[in-house]
């Protein structure tokens, strides 16, 4: 039996409120092997009170081993098995530049590329062009027509730019028409099935203009489409658990994913101190608040140990708001590590913790990688996390009499 | 692959025992944030040295963050998977009342209601009638014949009684007849396929029927029917683990679930020690044995920390004349949490330990929620308690060359 379904059984309306408080990229790695990692090294006293109220753990975000994006991260978090739903690059693409897909979409990532004479590709990514440069011959791309489809081409940054193709019975098993080589052509586009075949024919069509438009803009003559991607179908926060949730998020890519479940986006301002502001302004509005924060895993990113540290000690310092507000259970956790000896996501687990009156203590009085490992919560895979969240906030009847 | 499938495959004949003693309801919250649960208030020095010497952990009897009835709580510890088995309404009534439902049998609860003279019901619950007169109204209503079928009706309590139709090609797909609105008649039934409409020809007939027999009987004149619910195929314990099971029970619920999975249910007395007498009379004559304690679970609903307490330490004092026996395998747990703090069943997992002499030490030296996190068995479904008692009986060979 699915998860979903067995929530969808269970569940119970209650005037209870969750807060999903989101450190992207929470976890990390001690530089040196005896030494602690950034959240050990921060200084985080209200975390770390919650933490001894509350049931502590480390959350694997996909499978052990499995390094997660951004999407499957996320939908980890809102309890959608990322290995059963999967989020496509040009999907993903689309949320991250806030292009509101939808049903009938067929979305792909595009690339400025430079071809030759002969049409062979000689840059894959045109020297790298101005974002600003992105934007003109974007707006050239719009010119494009395709007969009985809508066609958006909106920019992203540099040479990438994404594609959506609207409407009926457009299918997405479709190839990257990207060879990935230099002096190659790009690829025709193919359809593995009658839909996607449209969806090719629609491709094919739309490169043949796009090079005509782009003939006489060398380098940026030519564009490669990768990663084609139809809008998921997605039950709703909604329709799974009954709640009216809203997501308090700044980076367009996080209110992207939010919207994909069906989570209200606000109008969260634009630094940390703002999205509590709007947590207070909406509390009596929803019943679930998913607040992102984005700079504990761009500082990983970046490699800079000092200053994930001091993004997380920042992070910390909100917690006393969000208490301040009542809310019935507050869980903290990250959709993926980021340690900064690494650079990048990491498969690490996921430092997590669950507060609420319904927990059972546990030996964790710190909330850090190594602590959580005598946590409650022992290590679980992310998707658990919003049934534990219903069960505490009372919305989860019981199973089987 | 199916586990039950490989058990089969792997189990080989042993002359050991393994005994499972159940404390229903066993796990707990502290009443305070920094206070203890229930069975670390306790005084357990037996359980205590059989948790030094054998391995612990923390079972969760379904999915993390679903509280079971004790249905599925139990189909877990038998090594059932709960989600899929799923034991209707209607037969766990029947088993609760120890009717000895069959694979013939659709079986479903039923109420005595108050309907006025244009048949619409004023009183869900007949206003509670007495289990004695509950008893005399289902004695009228065995006067009930439907041709073809053979039609059960027995007492619970009150105003609840249960139906059994036995016959061939009986469905359970039938809506319940009660409207749960007072001001509206009960509902026709109605099957969603074949088999089942063949059941809602019954259910029919059987109501008006019982309308006749009970007219003169106000404010007890008519019955509504829920839950409607066929036996389930399930595989045997003799068929899966190759085990011949005695079931050491005193409530008919749990004589009834054990029943169900083709344990044989023994007559167990009315004390926890007379449950262990039995079990010492037929030590010699099962492989596996099931004894069930209710107290744990009882005083739990009934929000009595002391009593829970004081019933944890009485399970506890049997726990030598258990050893005794020179049991192969002693497991110790319970089908779900039930922490005086919510009375009632939770999500929480399960306090749980192992004897065996094949157990490999962990840190664990008294038996409760926090020390069982430092547990051998970590965190795990309770579905695979089974598995592990095969593996110290002896009872299962290796899996591939």
């Amino acid at each position: 039996m699915n998860i979903h379904d067995l929530i969808r059984e269970l569940r119970e309306p209650a005037a209870t409120k969750i807060v999903l408080l989101v450190a992207d990229g929470l976890g990390g790695l001690p530089l040196e092997p005896s030494g602690k990692t950034e959240l050990e090294t921060a200084r985080t006293p209200h975390l770390d009170a919650l933490a001894r109220e509350g049931t502590c753990g480390l959350s694997i975000p996909v499978l052990p081993g499995i390094t997660p994006g951004s999407g499957p991260g996320h939908l980890g978090l809102f309890g959608y098995d990322p290995l059963q739903y999967r989020i496509g690059r040009g999907i993903l693409e689309a949320l991250g530049i806030q292009f509101a897909v939808g049903p009938k979409d067929v979305a792909v990532r595009g690339n400025f590329c430079t071809v030759d004479a002969a049409g062979r590709i000689s840059d894959r990514r045109a020297g790298r062009p101005t974002t600003e440069r992105c934007v003109a011959l974007c707006r050239k791309l719009q010119q494009v027509r395709i007969p009985g489809l809508e066609v958006f081409v909106e920019p992203v940054r540099e040479h990438r730019f994404v594609v959506v193709f609207r409407g009926d019975g457009l299918g997405d098993a479709v190839n990257d028409t990207d060879p990935q080589l230099v002096g190659h052509a790009p690829l025709p586009a193919q359809g593995a099935d009658a839909e996607s075949q449209k969806t090719a024919q629609a491709v094919n069509e739309f490169a043949a203009q796009a090079g005509r438009l782009l003939a006489d803009e060398a380098p940026t003559n030519m564009v490669t489409l990768r990663g084609f991607a139809r809008y998921p179908k997605i039950a709703t926060f909604q329709e799974v658990y009954g709640l009216k949730a809203a997501a308090v998020a700044v980076y367009p890519m996080y209110k992207g994913l939010a919207r994909l479940v069906g989570m209200e986006v606000v109008e969260a301002g634009a630094s940390l101190d703002d999205q509590v502001t709007t947590l207070e302004r909406l509390w009596q509005q929803y019943d679930f608040f998913f607040l992102h924060y984005k700079y504990t895993d761009s500082t990983g990113e970046d490699g800079n140990f000092p200053a994930k540290v001091e993004m997380i000690e920042r992070f910390d310092s909100i917690i006393p708001r969000v208490r301040a507000l009542n809310p019935d259970v507050v869980i903290v956790t990250g959709d993926h590590s980021t340690p900064s000896k690494l650079k990048s996501h990491s498969w690490h687990p996921v430092p997590t913790l669950l507060w609420a009156p319904t927990c059972r203590p546990d030996a964790v009085t710190e909330f850090g990688e190594a602590s959580c490992l005598r946590g409650g919560l022992g290590q679980f895979q992310a998707m658990y996390l919003m049934p534990l969240a219903m069960a505490h906030a009372k919305r989860l009847g019981k199973y089987g009499a």
